[in-house]
């Protein structure tokens, strides 16, 4: 029996609702702390506690390539892939500064970048030398696909080894932009041009060609079945596919997930269309500036923390949102009652 | 001559271009940051500095009454001014426990609560017990508007001699939106209808109630010159108008301003309209579910960081935005430029 269709609990009913009860016994007017309000509650139910934390939040981030950057669809060379991995290993990139301001644990997956990586201090998995271009072919095989799924959920056993409160996902790989926007087209029936976006910076034509490019890997392989794990097969990059398994072990065994932008909400739709319990373990971080990412937000009927017109991928977004859920834990433990505080009812 | 015609100085603009030079020399596609990079070159450009910091955050918070509370504009009783102070100082308030998690100096100034707090460690420069009710004469006298506008530069002047990088204010002081309406209704010829919000909750009865309440003051004091010093002492409140001074105060000696929510952002209206060159001080923190707020913002044009849909006033909004600043002066610093990290460009 393969591991995806394990069950996925929901979140603890009575922690949920004493976490309710208490929101309204804080001395503020009730509701006046907004969301952050709700995100302690669906944490606590989430973590069954009284005392919701993210004080550990694990951090990994998949590399990968992909066939389809040689139609030039990314505004940068695919050989950005492996020198951002290192960046990332030497702290000079924005995750690595934000990991480090909110004392997250970072750990990069290579789960398939195109050039060696193996002098660097990282997770190696890499499963082949980048995808196969989906413009001829299927981006990868189904053992290929239950290789990153299961790099995914490796990834999630070592978050909770280390008793990590908290999952981010997080994703660098040139083109996979355009890798995200053909899944979420087909699982959406969305066009590409709904959901293309510039990705690192294109141009408005570079935008229409990337457009173009996604049309015919929809037109090449639009007699597949409208199944995720088939349409992640035939359209998606390693990446791609091991934040999809990570997001599902990690519900499956009641990790809170912060989800950061496009191609991780991508990921998460996926995981959706796998099993739509994973909806509750879901916390959205952030609306990011790619065209598409409101679309898909909309889809499936969510509001994300931030909107800050960013559009940098590396769970930078989440990254960002740490403070709001650890501000929204630290307000529901620690602020006093009306009663604790002799404070006048409305 | 009074202290409020001082200049006030423009951010730096030999720090702002290098600021923005570096931006794109940093290991990320041009403007992929958001919103986060002109929070780094503003700052950089207020601090007229390469290495823009606001780890040192100074909270003023300041606490009075209204009179027009007696005409039942708030679904919470006038005592719960005093009871808040009380559980600011003992930590069981929301802004207690955020200005905690992000290790900001926290002060309270009684500027008008209509309790005695003799016994609380605040700063204590109460000018009356509370302002007069605005339904039937003048908020306050002259001579008090011009002791609150100090009050506000005081806590400027401390928080400097304290080497802050960033100041917010916040407000406390049951009865206080309407105060805020009642001006910003007078300085952009709004409505009552239009700006009239909950407050702290009020049932659409009792915002209809409190709008009307706001048109018989805006009714009484017509014929009040529109200058803001004016219609700040008819229609104001203590803790609003030593907003205003300590806004003002802050950008006289170019400290960084955060705004906080719906009443912070009329108290900063008001200084606009003292002296337009405040406007690139101010970095506004959140649009909070007040009404009138987004008109407000509209108004100003200016675009928050934040949308929680959170209405708590107490400068939470502000202290929530403050990792966000950080991590925009870090990512700022901290990053590697594609030259260091030998990534190649677009």
């Amino acid at each position: 029996m393969n591991w995806l269709t394990l069950p996925i609990p929901s979140p603890d009913q009575r922690y949920l609702l004493a976490a309710i009860s208490r929101q309204k016994q804080l001395t503020k007017p009730s509701g006046s702390l907004g969301e952050l309000e709700q995100i302690a509650i669906r944490i606590a139910a989430m973590q069954a506690t009284d005392k919701p934390s993210v004080d550990k939040v694990w951090i990994s981030i998949f590399a990968a390539d992909h066939g389809v950057a040689e139609a030039g669809v990314s505004a940068f060379p695919q050989a950005v892939t492996a020198e951002m991995v290192k960046n990332f290993v030497h702290g000079g990139a924005a995750i690595s500064v934000l990991a480090q301001q909110h004392q997250a644990h970072l750990e990069i997956i290579d789960v398939g970048v195109a050039s060696p990586l193996a002098e660097l201090t990282i997770i190696h998995q890499k499963i082949a030398l980048g995808t196969a271009n989906f413009l001829t072919q299927s981006a990868m095989t189904e053992v290929q696909l239950q290789s990153a799924l299961q790099i995914g959920r490796e990834a999630v056993t070592r978050a909770l080894a280390d008793n990590s409160q908290l999952f981010i996902g997080g994703e660098m790989g040139i083109a996979n932009t355009s890798s995200a926007t053909a899944i979420a087209c087909s699982l959406l029936n969305l066009s590409p041009e709904q959901l293309t976006g510039a990705g690192t910076g294109l141009d408005s034509l570079g935008i229409q060609h990337k457009a173009e490019i996604i049309q015919q890997a929809l037109d090449k392989h639009k007699d597949i079945s409208p199944m995720p794990l088939t349409v992640l097969q035939h359209l998606g990059g390693f990446e791609i596919v091991a934040l999809t398994g990570a997001y599902m072990a990690a519900a499956q065994q009641q990790l809170p997930i912060l989800v950061d932008g496009f191609i991780c909400s991508v990921a998460a739709l996926v995981a959706l269309r796998i099993n739509p319990n994973i909806k509750p373990w879901l916390i959205f971080a952030h609306c990011s500036q790619e065209q598409g990412h409101q679309l898909i937000l909309d889809a499936l009927e969510v509001k994300p923390l931030l909107n800050l017109n960013m559009r940098l991928g590396e769970a930078s977004g989440a990254a960002l949102a740490i403070p709001l859920l650890r501000s929204a834990c630290a307000l529901h433990t620690q602020m006093a009652t009306f009663e604790q505080a002799q404070v006048s009812q409305s």
